[in-house]
């Protein structure tokens, strides 16, 4: 599944207008002339919860990406090109100007700052839906043009009366037959990293790794099962802020085991500004917000180092691979019942987005020990694939009718790990484009599959595999080829992944024991998109006078359609990917199949 | 060709260990305790006059890679694997250890100084010829250790009294027909970038920036045609440090436009120390040595960033690219030439390493405007091919003869730019598993030329194009793919190249105009070494809905040796690839040779 950040808001009675003018009497109590709110939680998550809706509050903008600023007798919205029509829709008959994002003549954020602070006024915003880097830069310009911040006060929950309360969903211990490792020994790890740091505490507030670390996950964000709360590890003890109501047996057992203490979930902001000059903090200036990283006194000796968790946890142990290998085939089986399911049906009987992806986890269901999804579905027919991040709504919804491509990009949570999958079907007979482009898809993904390289590549060197049938055809995909999947956790986890683009600081070489997904598409505006995406594992391969060899092996086994391949288009070599990949889809789902299924997929995986 | 480093020193009347201990003498006077000597000019070049042997001269060890360390009693050499041999015989006698770089238990010169270092002490090398980084690190330990460092005395000039001279070779003008921008242009840009990054004042100490921007070349480094100089660039004026005999008019005339001032090479020590407080000064501290780093008064304000002549350097104008092209043409068929020879001779009569070498350069100068070789021949057969920096002498010379593999890593200066090219030809018939590495060498060569990709892509995308290949089959070589090349500067020539590992700061997207070389190669060691090496020029492409694309144009027009092809083990496409290749060398060559040498490259680049 492709990166995109979402958001989910409550409801209200009071009228854009009315809380742009409520927020306004806040500010003005304040002292604050111009107020920022962005997309965001306190943990910079992907997905955040009704809580944190406060942007879509303020503006009345649904999308998921947007910063609001609101001045005295001004409002703004910028957001991305996504959501430009949209964003015009909702601000309709609200006093805020869009402000398009990318667009000639349109200042950035930073920008539009510089141009608008005076001096002598006060900028406001909650440092901690603001980051570290964002609030740092939004201070620099603050105090270039003379003025102020003020980056204490949620203003928005002043005048947001019915606010959605904070998650209260419990939390469970998960089982050391699923995590492979004890929190025991995971902090005994960190510890020795704080160590080499010359470190005695670690601040940690990035929720999949403070879930990790203490091995207990939760249901306070939309599909990721995490648990609101920060952490601040010691060498002989933990104090870890969270609604301590939500924690089972199992949980608080360990926390004892463990000499981990619960404090109330925002005390944290109390606790480290009580931190004193004989201390040494570890932390990662990347995944802090700006409120909780500036309330850290002075004094305190700072490393600023990326969270160690961070590598951990991207390197599954034994047991999670075993478990995740799992969650593939019982995955791959479910998919491969809808598959025959949606070839034998459709046409015959209404099958719209939405049923088909609730037909999709109905078999997954099926399979036991299913959790929930893992991510919102994407489940698009025809033009719709086209739109990379299409959510069906009941507004959007279309049935499902031969002659087009079906796109159904879906994970789910199973106790025995996360998945995500996309796959493309062929709906009856489809035009030839659809099966060329196919075909390219289908190469690319294989090509990548089929890498064998040298220990400390980087994906960077390897999503090459993946872009060159698309590059020497003048093609490409405006994405990522692959992303790591946390266990449980988050579906975009880093810190390696698929892509061609070279950051500072980001590119990771390839260890094994990472999961990372394998997904190019195409995507034809006004027409189809197509997208075929494994899970791919981080393997050691052989060692010999040339060094330390690596390669991928595939945990995802469904069928690539053949009624969309066009066999004319492939190498000798590519078909040999091809036909391997489909031998070993129907040798390793046999067991877990009726009979007619597997007559069904051993027409489905014949050799071309 | 592969990037070694190389040192040529001068002769002594005395031994190494009264060296020494005359060095040693001028220690105590000087008050220095432990003394440093790098292999290195004061310009970071990559080869290095003979006035510049000062580790060679202390050590008796010829090899071009290695570091002494004199103390009162003990003395050290570290050198690394490719010398371990050679330097135990050079150093035999002497009272200097050797110290094996990599092999377990032997510490890295840091480790062994923060062990020798003691209070109180002098640590002392000559700022010149160590980097601002390396100096720094010694300068760290030193203070650590409470010590002091002492870097402005060179105390191998005190002893060394038939030290070769400074080169008073003449230097001249590179004429604008080859150049394709005046100094004054450069200039201009040059000033841009300084304007942009707030300094006035520039300081430019590499050998070959120096060169490009004043357009001049001399004769003071074997092989590159550069100029010991230095320079500071004002807005208004430049300070040129050189040995203003070496000028020749057009220089001089070109120096009075540009309000150039000429001053002695050394000068430059006492005049960056005159800098002033109202002073910005642009400065690239990965390329100024210790010494003059250290000099700039603490007032001036510094911008570090990479010198801006490299980018400007790297990416050659219209008339360097049609004069490349001709020089390109030039070298190819001097190599056709002496491919036939080499196949018609070899066997009949005695040709060894060297003379076929010499007979290559002779084929060369027949084709005019050949200046001189642009680097040191690697000229190689059988098993000496497995050595990658083989460097044939007298000693090692040997008879070329059928049966075998025979290797030739060569380049010429022409006024139309320089060449870097690679061939390997089997003489007579030779063993299958030498076709099969040659014909897998021959399909990485043309993977990689035939690359489409999109702007912005570096060499670390792309280098898998040509690994591929290797890493499939379990192989590997253990060096880059490719290097920018100079014209008429430095035949490796940054920021752009071809090689696969990610370095902080050291990916450079590839830009239209640069010239790169493709290189892949396999070694046997005691059996054979091939490798086939062409330049390559990037250049735009198709832009589409998806972007600009990027292609690699093929400059050097030479046939891949059909005798040692096996067509079976290769794909429709890279066959396809292949005889494009010899289709257009065909052409392009075609013109330029007599009846006879046609009719023989028609069966060499026949289509298989």
């Amino acid at each position: 599944m492709i990166r995109e950040k979402r958001l989910r808001a409550g409801k209200d009675s009071m009228t854009v207008t009315e809380r742009i003018q409520a927020l306004r009497e806040e500010m003005k109590k304040a002292g604050v002339d111009i107020y920022i709110v962005p997309s965001a939680d306190f943990h910079q998550s992907e997905y955040a919860g009704a809580y944190f809706a406060a942007r879509k509050y303020i503006t009345g903008f649904t999308g998921s990406a947007g910063t609001a600023i609101i001045m005295a007798d001004e409002a703004y919205l910028w957001t991305d090109g996504r959501y430009f029509i949209q964003a015009a829709q909702q601000l309709e008959g609200s006093p805020i100007t869009l402000m398009k994002m990318g667009e000639p003549d349109v200042p950035t954020i930073e920008e539009f700052l510089k141009d608008h602070i005076k001096e002598g006024q006060t900028l406001g915003f909650d440092g901690r839906v603001v980051s570290k880097g964002q609030g740092t830069k939004y201070a620099e310009i603050t105090q270039k043009n003379g003025a102020v911040i003020s980056y204490r006060e949620d203003l928005i929950d002043k005048i947001w009366t019915d606010r959605p309360a904070l998650s209260t969903n419990p939390a469970f211990h998960l089982d050391i037959r699923y995590t492979g490792e004890t929190a025991k020994s995971k902090l005994a790890r960190i510890r020795e990293e704080m160590q080499k740091e010359g470190a005695d505490l670690h601040v940690l507030t990035t929720l999949d790794d403070i879930c990790w670390t203490f091995n207990f996950r939760g249901n306070d964000v939309r599909y990721s099962p995490l648990v609101y709360s920060y952490c601040l590890i010691a060498m002989d003890h933990v104090d870890l802020y969270m609604d301590e109501a939500k924690a089972d047996a199992q949980m608080l057992e360990d926390f004892a085991e463990n000499h981990v203490t619960i404090h109330p979930y925002n005390d944290i902001y109390q606790d480290i500004q009580k931190l004193t000059s004989d201390q040494t903090l570890l932390l990662d200036p990347e995944r802090l917000n700006y409120a909780l990283y500036n309330l850290i006194p002075a004094e305190v000796t700072r490393v600023e180092k990326r969270n160690p968790e961070i590598l951990m946890k991207a390197i599954k142990n034994e047991t999670e691979l075993q478990n995740i290998r799992q969650a593939e085939l019982k995955d791959s089986v479910a998919h491969v019942r809808f598959m025959k399911w949606l070839k034998e049906h459709v046409g015959q009987e209404k099958i719209t987005e939405i049923s088909a992806s609730d037909k999709l986890d109905e078999f997954r269901a099926e399979m036991g020990n299913f959790l929930r999804p893992s991510f919102g579905p994407i489940s698009s027919y025809g033009e719709h694939g086209a739109i990379v991040h299409y959510s069906s709504t009941p507004e959007t919804d279309v049935e499902l009718k031969p002659g087009a491509l079906y796109l159904t990009d879906t994970g789910a949570g199973f106790y025995e790990g996360s998945t995500d999958i996309t796959r493309t079907y062929a709906l009856g007979e489809v035009p030839q484009i659809m099966k060329d482009h196919f075909t390219l898809v289908a190469i690319s993904n294989l090509s990548l599959a089929n890498v064998k390289f040298k220990e400390g590549a980087c994906g960077q060197n390897l999503d090459y595999a993946a872009r060159r049938p698309f590059w020497e055809r003048g093609l490409d995909y405006n994405h990522g080829t692959g992303h790591g999947v946390g266990y449980l956790l988050n579906i975009h986890e880093g810190p390696a992944g698929f892509r061609w683009q070279i950051r500072e600081g980001a590119y990771e070489p390839l260890q094994e024991g990472m999961i990372i997904t394998d997904e190019p598409g195409i995507y034809i505006e006004g027409s189809h998109g197509i997208r075929l995406e494994n899970e791919v594992l981080v393997r050691k391969g052989e060692r010999n006078a040339y060094g330390q060899f690596m390669y991928l092996e595939t945990l995802t086994y469904i069928p690539f359609d053949l009624d969309a391949i066009n066999p004319d288009m492939m190498s000798e070599q590519e078909k040999d990917w091809l036909n391997a990949y489909h031998h070993e889809v129907y040798e390793k789902l046999c067991p877990m199949l009726r009979e007619d299924e597997r007559e069904w997929l051993k027409k489905y995986t014949r050799a071309i």
